[in-house]
């Protein structure tokens, strides 16, 4: 089957529904309208098989994931998703694995409302999916890691620490409660475009908690308190021993929820509007560094969370 | 040595220079303002070691290599380049590799006034290199593969086959004059912006003359008459036998020149307005086929070009 036949077979049947869509695949590249008074956003993230996902992941979670993964990028800058971009690379052409992988592209786009606008399928020994995401933000209200200040309380958007618990259940051959939470991350885009005029800086948590709270700390030149206990946790997590919970919750990856930081009048404002409550897990303090308490006693944790080229 | 650090060091040197770009790499997308009247064009393209290049490929010919094929793409709509993403797997951090791939990626991003915007660098035991290339083009001007009517000219922009003989010769451990043409891609994006209001279809060279000019008559629902003795040819692939030259010009893929279809009296007004004189190598007939003639006799000749999966 050559690269034409599969892209017609697999991908084309994902829609483009979206209006700014004007040429979809099917031509040398994809041409899009930009919404008036909006900006692009733009990300790409890569999943190496056993790498970023157990060899044995089923073809849907790993499309679902390739895709999500980005998704959370764009929530993190107040975004709206538009559309994505596929290179996928492949050992060989199994067209089970393939019509799996393109339900569970196509189950996302669906879910967040995107358009499969490009791609491209090469052969390779290791199979590697290469996202790009697009979305629009209103023009000048993205919300980047710069922003947090002294005082703004500093919440997250969900249970930290589930998928990290969930590899490690996977990597030593246990089925896991938690599976969902990892092979299924669940982008925050909703509530990251409720937040522009309300958070002052937002990341995703990727790398870990500890690791992704620090990059706004680094690039707002501030510091941060957090307190464990605050930290929103599954109860099968809690079930751990509290070192073992901390770990997964300061420096596991893979949760994909918001960090966010607010000032505190706005975060009452934003609880009123929305009828949320996202949970508090600290707030930003002028000593540029991370403290990390437990029942108001300080703690000394090795916080260090995924490192892509660990040496 | 980090991702992190990877990223800091070897790519945020490039510079951000475009008014477009309000937010560059650094943050967890890119941010960009599309300029008044111009629509998005997007497009992806990945290049695995070993079978987009030799695996002894410089990796400052890599480097420019991954973004030429895409910028190919935007040329091949009439789009205007604006900036890349990048998502770069490697089996290990080389930093005498890394410095030259950062230099050929700032070469090719300067010559054609690119941005880098954005960027994920893994771990993969395969050398991968995808780039996501967008571009702008005048509202509703852009170049598809659907135009093409009977008796319109058919054009390419310059010599074909020499990367397919360069490759040959380094398959077969040769060094050839025509290294460059195959290292070194030069996107015709200067070209493919003027041939706007006069082309009636384009695509870019990138897998065989043939094959390429074949998704254009199949697009335009047309057929064509090609004369091989009027596709360009160097003067080093001249002195090959005949055979040999036609399968490199009709089935040779790499070149990265367009191909493209205009009406005889837009192709006299292009070339007085650009003093410029695309070689015609055919014309657009009503029969739904591809004829091939040399020296006005028809040939018959397998005109199948590069197949990503061939089985």
């Amino acid at each position: 089957m050559s690269e034409f036949s599969i892209i017609e077979h697999y991908f084309k049947t994902i829609t483009s529904s979206h209006l700014s869509t004007v040429y979809g695949i099917g031509d040398d590249c994809a041409i899009s309208d930009i919404p008036a008074q909006q900006q692009l956003v733009s990300c790409v993230d890569t999943l190496v098989a056993g790498r970023h996902f157990p060899m044995d992941t089923s073809a849907h979670a790993i499309a679902w994931r390739s895709v999500a993964v980005n998704l959370s990028d764009l929530a993190a800058m107040g975004a709206k998703p538009y559309a994505i971009l596929l290179a996928l690379s492949l050992p060989h052409v199994d067209e089970s694995w393939l019509a799996e992988f393109s339900r569970g592209l196509s189950d996302i786009c669906q879910q967040y409302h995107l358009d499969l606008i490009g791609g491209d399928t090469t052969q390779s020994p290791t199979l590697t999916i290469s996202v790009t995401a697009l979305g629009f933000v209103p023009r000048g209200n993205f919300i980047t890691r710069r922003g947090a200040m002294v005082d703004d309380l500093i919440c997250v958007s969900g249970h930290i620490g589930d998928a990290s618990l969930a590899l490690a259940d996977v990597l030593q051959n246990k089925s896991s409660p938690l599976q969902m939470a990892l092979d299924y991350p669940q982008p925050q885009t909703g509530l990251g475009q409720n937040l522009i005029h309300f958070a002052s800086s937002m990341i995703d948590i990727s790398d870990g908690l500890a690791q992704d709270l620090g990059h706004i700390l680094a690039q707002s030149h501030v510091g941060a308190r957090i307190d464990i206990e605050n930290i929103p946790c599954s109860s099968y997590l809690q079930q751990l021993p509290l070192t073992q919970r901390i770990k997964h919750q300061l420096t596991g990856g893979d949760d994909y929820q918001l960090c966010f930081t607010i000032r505190p009048d706005l975060y009452q404002q934003f609880c009123q509007q929305y009828h949320l409550t996202p949970a508090i897990i600290g707030k930003i303090t002028a000593e540029p560094n991370l403290q990390i308490y437990y029942q108001d006693q300080l703690q000394q944790i090795n916080t260090k969370g995924y490192q892509h080229f660990a040496t």
